[in-house]
């Protein structure tokens, strides 16, 4: 059994106490209070992640889990070009779960939040009937005006993705097949790191016109920034759309072109940029790779070496699709 | 089976369309994207609702849900003398539920927000295996240094709550008893009405020294602000105490002056108050009642009548508790 709400919230009080002018008051109150700085806006983002559907005892230490609780929640900070200050955690746990879970998921979360430089500032903890939930809400920063939304492409924009695409969910295949249980430190489906430094450059040096990170798969994240940009260019015309060179797509060791395109969880950044846009090949150590380019016309294809482009379906994860 | 994951995500961007200068860009991004005042500090509280351990499908409609889900978050922000600006929606649905109930839901949750202005911004969306999970997450703001902390008690300040005590205590009594079912509007129990605007009064009037919402219990939440203010003031000489004059603990309809001590869920103001503050007995249409004292000496105690004081326990709800 976890530790009784009132030690176990007083434990990560003390694990999560942390510096941080901008946090006036952290746990232990109704509320935790941020004092902000003039001229920025806050980007908010919350991640639910559910026992069973995102992850499994079997396979994922809860270290890991911890890990990838807050991972989630700071590369949809990074996906908004904005620099992350506080998290907040709220935990659902069975009450036969033994405390050294928690406390491992803990050492996980709190490992990348001090990384980063996050406050955990506050959260719920409740007893859940069945399995474990765990939701974050992390709070972060940009100058004002400075968020890159997903919906600032324009056609002849150039595509491109960071790192390589497909290893979370070759991971999740070779679990399947093998049940192997080990979680590797360094793996991205285990530790997927938030690309929040990288986004900072973008952010910095004006280059992405919009950016989304890959958290459902590269063709349906790409489909959100093609409506999103077409609808805040003209709602009546619709979508914009996009060309995919396939031999262009960066696929992780293990992975394959079909995991690149459609495989989630890599948490990589998904970002356009206009043509005479000078982006690095490497931003921040990570390597930063153009696939392809925005298109007028709606709907979005695959090239693949000379034979005649074949429509880029979107189909990676979405929960309740009947399928 | 709940609508696929965009399509709901589309209906609920539909239904939670509201204007708010302070909302830069909504649901539809990775983040929500606020724009603040200067001067102000904003406060954030997240609150996990589970089913089997908050609510049962037996017993709560999936309105009163939705509105419980939302009220205790905004009972947070009242509680901190602040007013609610945003709120963010984590929700775990299992596959099997029907889209009614998740309309439903959204029906309670938005009728509320709507009626203190409340934007839903953003949230997540995923399937649970088990039962339903909703975590909301709400974003306030107060003048800087205006926060009315659990801290600021001290010895002499009078003890103040609002309304009524022990009523959803003995709602849920009843319930238990009788397998009775229906939810009916105006019961706190089912339809706790935030604080808000008694929680602006004392902000306003700077009336209150300490203030926390009464979720867990009188006792409880008493202790803490005695805790609290006891680590403020010093933290060797530990935790400040109370005494409480059971005659003039407001007891609500149907429920008895235990329910009232020790009773969860009511959701009013406790606040303490210097002895020369004019604290109305009326604010914004909800009674304000004195109940007792801070004392310098730690512990709380009861005074019943002329008999000698006894020990007021802090006996509400703590998850994971060994009873």
């Amino acid at each position: 059994m976890p530790l009784a709400e009132k030690a176990l919230i007083a434990r990560i009080q003390k694990l999560a106490r942390r510096d941080g002018h901008q946090i006036v008051r952290g746990i232990g109150d109704d509320c935790a209070v941020l004092r902000r700085q003039s001229g920025e806006e806050l980007v908010i983002t919350t991640d639910l992640l559910i026992e069973g559907t995102h992850f499994s005892h079997e396979w994922h230490s809860a270290d890991s889990v911890g890990h990838k609780c807050l991972s989630r929640g700071l590369s949809d900070i990074a996906a908004m070009g904005a620099d992350p200050i506080a998290a907040f955690l709220s935990l659902g746990l069975p009450a036969s779960l033994p405390q050294k879970w928690v406390d491992d998921f803990l050492r996980g979360f709190l490992r990348l939040a001090k990384h980063y430089n996050v406050t955990l500032a506050g959260g719920d903890i409740a007893e859940s009937k069945s399995g474990i939930v765990a939701d974050v809400m992390v709070v972060g920063s940009v100058p004002r005006g400075k968020a890159i939304l997903r919906s600032g492409a324009r056609p002849g924009d150039i595509i491109y993705v960071t790192g390589a695409l497909g290893g979370s969910a070759a991971t999740l295949q070779q679990l399947m097949r093998s049940k192997h249980t080990r979680s590797r430190l360094g793996s991205r489906h285990f530790y997927p790191e938030p690309r929040i430094a990288v986004a900072r450059y973008l952010r910095e040096k004006r280059l992405a016109t919009s950016m989304i990170d890959i958290s459902d798969g590269l063709s349906t994240d790409l489909a959100h920034i093609c409506e999103e940009s077409g609808a805040r260019r003209n709602k009546r015309a619709g979508s914009l759309g996009a060309s995919i060179v396939a031999d262009l797509v960066p696929i992780a060791n293990g992975a394959d072109l079909n995991l690149a395109l459609y495989g989630g969880e890599d948490y990589e950044l998904l970002f356009t940029a206009g043509k005479s846009a000078r982006v690095p090949v490497e931003i921040a150590g990570v390597a930063v790779t153009e696939i392809g380019w925005i298109t007028k016309e709606k709907g979005m294809q695959l090239i693949e070496g000379t034979r005649k482009p074949r429509r880029l379906e979107v189909k990676g994860w979405e929960h309740f699709k009947k399928v």
